[in-house]
């Protein structure tokens, strides 16, 4: 029995490239073997509980636009929306999903009470869980709504607030390891200042490491074998975030002892607000070692605000998943929709049509980077630039061997002059484009 | 005898904020006080050679509009540009400059005739420093403008290149030293990339890693007492550089446990064109401890290339040097002016009016901002602010004192209930329009 | 008798540059004279209704931060809003006022429900300007927030949204017109779009065009005196706004032969959003007769949404003010406070000092500006540099009396080899210094 | 008998799809009729002479990359130039070709031996078009390089200044014609402003109309068929240009009476650097009716300046041909591909790859373009969706048939409540998806 929500749309089937379905897929195809492994291990594909189902249609113009039973303050309201989440999870075929504790069940009055309807909340995903096979794919805190978060969580200036941080990502990691979650995320949404002129930014990184040391602790203490990870912003709604890109969170990391401890999950329209390319945020985590997950979506590149859009660009996710690849894949991380329907997407299959087209681009992509990976399209090119450094001299330079003056005494002595050679960047363009 | 470049100007004087002289100094009173030093002996100021001297009004749409008599490829084209960029040091009395190899002397044949006219170039530099009191405040390679780096120096996929690079550095470092030069400068204009498609992210960052290493490391066998400091900027000339921002600075030292042996030249326009405020990096690099110099200069805030216009926004500049301050001062760094006249600006006294109007700007910046210490205008609210991290539970969660789960357990115990606060913004910006 | 809500705080006055007062007035002095004419009469400050009453601290990841007795959704609640916004207009000192029908009053079950609740707010409002003296400069329709509009207002595919369209803005108009308004402003907040893939680009702009016709129309039917306004905006809400910038709005004007008609209303933190400096659009909507209004606030330079953050940067602001007084001063329209408080900003007197500052740093540019007039200080050297167009033959070319091939047969005849002259950027940049 | 630059590559053949030959066309098939029309028809290929024969690989940081034989000061070497653009052209197969005077010949010493230069050339080139018959698409006169021009062309301060861009045209119209040239493009490189203090907008605006009103009437006098067209670009290398994108081209236009004579040529770079995807500029041309011509090329999303890349995003082209197929197709103008290599491109046969790239990214989006229309996948939802505005009462409205109170009347009589539909993005993205 159902909730009837979008009426008598069935499982959403693949089809193959020819389908004109809306509702159907025509390049994700669960089981299809890439590189080996099933294109659903690698994808890894989880729905955000928060766009799809809490969202309620409004921007800074505008409020509600969006017409759902589910939209209320009770627990009612909360099951409701529970049921039609997992009924979506299934028509979909998505293995995972994600959620704070703030998309799932009302606020209380209290702490306490809070923590009783998440818990609530909780025991109704795992029975879904266990009746449907999705599972979840990390839990995190919504420290961002409520006014009370509004000067920051961690890095509040009242420690009162930083108390109330930690307790509330106590309860989400406790509901993230009671659900199997395979990761637990934190993005610090107040985790930065709107001006200088009343912001002590030493201290407030000093409690965001302290912050962190102590969910870190928390987590080996109580044995949740999965991956914490932060999410890189760099501002909105802050003026500016504190986790700003991956090389700021990499030199954190770095300067609290937390790199091996704690990954990125790189977000697509977060690496384009940084000024950089999703490419650029996936291959530099995947160089540092700290690449997790990846919430994808599109930022339009007009904007400068956060726009969450389904991911459509065939030949850009082509070269996420390549890097993705390139760095050995998800592991336990996924690929989670961060994304919404326009907020003039009114209708329930809106809502199946747009995660179907990201599915879709995804798997494309996926596809793409795979056939590149194995006809070494890129790789072998790159070994042969870089061959240089394969020498007996290049290695003695890059290992330490040699000296500042030594080199520069080589120099002088064989009379070196480089020569320049072509960085081919327009052949490589071409060729990426024989694979999208 | 000078060459007459100027004319009859004579060394511009302070006459005070009522002036309306274009040749005198309104606000820079060297020997002014201002908490207590010498207003030279804080602001520090030195010109760029390249800017006044070097560049000959070209942009990527258009060639030379300067009229230069030393423009030229020969020794004695190099020795004229001296004489005239020492004369304009004396004529504003500014305490420093500044200078890349490649500003003050023709490219050699080969690295060694290179390194022989420097060397020449370098002892006239001693001889007019003597006599004219001038110093250097630091000096630098250019390692981005011959076709041999248009691929990267220390990141180059040719090993060849690194070793040049690496003889380039020591030359200059020597040339520094030599000079009594105060701190010594790297900027990677080419240490970066135009397309993922054939760089090797990894190995390149291992590259300067290294590279920085064998810097440091001959700094310290020749005894240069001098720092050494990086430049950050997130772009331009390269799609992507590796120095991006402050923060990715930091990371990158504190990976190759360089962090304290390295600090950051930081430039207003490339703060700009990286996404933050001027004073972001600033107060960030001081939090870390690795504030070193400054490049002052202002970026357009409509354009997205570095305009190295000349800084006029003395708001702006106030807050700059309230971070300086806060930051405990320049020490062995200095206020360069990394920063030309438009290449419309023709007139010899072109190039003095803009140094004046921006030396002017600082002064009354950092009076501003000592007045503004001075009277507790901001750190006293902002000791307000975080006041509650002063108790003992405060000092107890931030030092590491509590577990998760205590803190957890006294939110609940307590009812902790975090009341917010007003942030009194608008006010704190009145303040500071109190002083500006 | 008060509402109490700002407590004891008596009427702001003007205290002179050296107050340390954060309630006392530094530079607006209504009634000294600048250029022969009131401050107050130049500037003619007007409180944003929306920003300060109606808005409630929500941004697009968090809700409701400010707690104000007057928001709820009965007349009474309205009513309370009102009294307070009066008050808060009169301890100001503030002429004048702007609001939209959805600032004022809750929205009804019906079109006729609205207007008739507009209606009674109107009247309150009309009894409460005769008690103050305040004025309104501008009224508008909130054409944006309901759900209604979310495909656009004028420009929406549903004619009946357009004829809703229709009816709102003819009530607003008739409610301005009873009030005495002095402008009606037309921002079209939804009039864009998200995606080409569903929009009729041509359809939409006829539409538009059709739309501002027939109120024009109606403006003179009724003999309404203020001057009709479109405020460009570029983007947000919507991905691509129809009335980008300055220059777009004049294209359409002139498509419809409106340009005699319509004025703009220009906003800071729209300029900036489109690209341009504030300065550039008024000087251009000067240059073209169409500068009718500004609204005064400041975008973050860092951010790219819409901040409307209280201006305070003074240097800026002289040069907004001196475009305006070059185009002959704000005549029927007025420098509206467009502009709101940050969202941690929790105070009654945060509302209070953001106004104070903001009027403080306009009169202070004012004054700047004025100056720089009497002075000659930017129009002298213009001249100058303009002054071959004054020759004969400078004038025979712009007149029309030179065709292309007399003026080329010259070129060669007469040998002319133009000589370019410094266009002493710097040297302005120091003058305009002298004054702010 | 030839040059030999490209060594012995023969003419570029389509292989279709599967070929992996990078020197090999595999959607660009110039025969294949799409929509009943020869693709080369459509699409109508012109290779930029500067990009590719006068670039020297330099940019803001750097100098000279390229080695190239025909690079020096001697009519000698512009002719080598033209033999290998010639050669280019060939092996290319592209129908078009486009030039600035400074392309082709060597600056002479006086107005007059420039011109003899430039005609000297014109007659060779005249001789290798019929002998290859390559067509010339358009000339263009450069007037941004050389330093005269650094204040502006037609809106310089300095009217001699005007005269010598009047010749310049001239010439440069009259070498268009001689040559068959298809359109004469004006672009402004340097017609904006670096800064308003120097700047009198509305004299330069007057310049501006004047200068294209005597270009147009010298046109009809001549009997040139071509169009003529203006390329907008928002800034760079002035901080602000004057034809920022078209909406300003079009207002300024209708104020100089010239909407019907002048239409525009659109740079995707352009747009992007406006803020406008290239689709809104090529949609809102079309809908306008000035759509004349495009530059063809891309803007790297992350960098603030102008990439002039070889367009490689075949989802992006799709969209951007269909919106020029909505418009009636390129008429007399065509698809010129303003583009570079990349300054690390080194290889004569890196020209090659980079040409066949874009081609074929070009004739990709033209195909997909093509079936989207033949299958009505977006006008058909589009018709739907306005359909609204073809009943009698919406045909009344937007035909100005109602005035403002009798819509309002309606709306009141007729208890209108507009409900939303939903916009269906999600769905058209994915639909678009089926042809890419």
């Amino acid at each position: 029995m159902t909730t009837g929500f979008f009426g008598d749309i069935k499982p959403i089937q693949y089809e193959g490239p020819d389908s004109a379905s809306p509702l159907a897929y025509r390049f994700y195809n669960k089981d299809e073997l890439v590189l080996g492994q099933r294109m659903e291990d690698h994808l890894r594909f989880a729905v955000a509980y928060w766009h799809s189902f809490a969202w309620e249609g409004g921007d800074p113009f505008g409020g509600q636009t969006f017409d759902r039973p589910w939209f209320g303050p009770t627990m009612e309201h909360a099951k409701l929306k529970a049921d039609v989440a997992f009924e979506m999870f299934s028509l979909l075929g998505t293995p995972y999903y994600c959620f704070h504790d703030a998309d799932v069940r009302p606020e209380g009055d209290s702490f306490a009470e809070s923590k009783d309807r998440l818990d609530e909340i909780v025991d109704i995903f795992a029975e879904k869980q266990a009746q449907s096979g999705v599972k979840l794919l990390w839990g995190t805190a919504n420290m961002f709504s409520n006014r009370r978060w509004m000067g920051g969580a961690a890095t509040n200036p009242d420690p009162d607030v930083f108390a109330y941080a930690a307790a509330t990502v106590k309860a989400c990691l406790d509901a993230t390891m009671k659900l199997g979650g395979e990761n637990y995320v934190l993005w610090g949404g107040r985790e930065g200042y709107e001006t200088l002129l009343n912001t002590d930014l030493k201290q407030e990184r000093l409690q965001a490491g302290r912050f962190l040391s102590m969910v870190v602790n928390y987590k080996k203490k109580i044995g949740f074998k999965g991956t914490i990870l932060i999410e890189p912003k760099p501002q909105e709604p802050t003026k500016h975030q504190y986790d700003y890109d991956v090389a700021t969170v990499y030199g954190f990391l770095k300067d609290f002892g937390l790199e091996n401890e704690v990954k990125v999950n790189i977000e697509q329209g977060h690496a384009i607000l940084a000024g950089h390319s999703f490419e650029h945020e996936l291959a530099l985590a995947g160089s540092l070692g700290i690449l997790g997950s990846i919430d994808m979506n599109r930022n339009d590149y007009q904007s400068g605000w956060d726009t969450d859009q389904f991911p459509n660009n065939v030949p850009e996710m082509a070269l996420a998943y390549y890097h993705i690849l390139q760095a050995g894949g998800l592991k336990t991380g996924g690929t989670n929709f961060d994304a919404k329907v326009r907020r003039q997407s009114l209708d329930p299959q809106d809502l199946l049509i747009a995660h179907i087209g990201g599915m879709d681009a995804c798997a494309r992509g996926l596809k793409a980077a795979a056939r590149m990976i194995e006809d070494k399209a890129l790789s072998g090119p790159l070994a042969e630039r870089y061959a240089g450094w394969k020498t007996a001299e290049g290695e003695a330079m890059l290992s330490g061997k040699r000296t500042l003056e030594e080199v520069a005494e080589r120099v002088v002595k064989e009379r070196i002059q480089p020569q320049p050679k072509s960085g081919r960047q327009e052949l490589l363009e071409n060729i990426v484009n024989r694979y999208v």
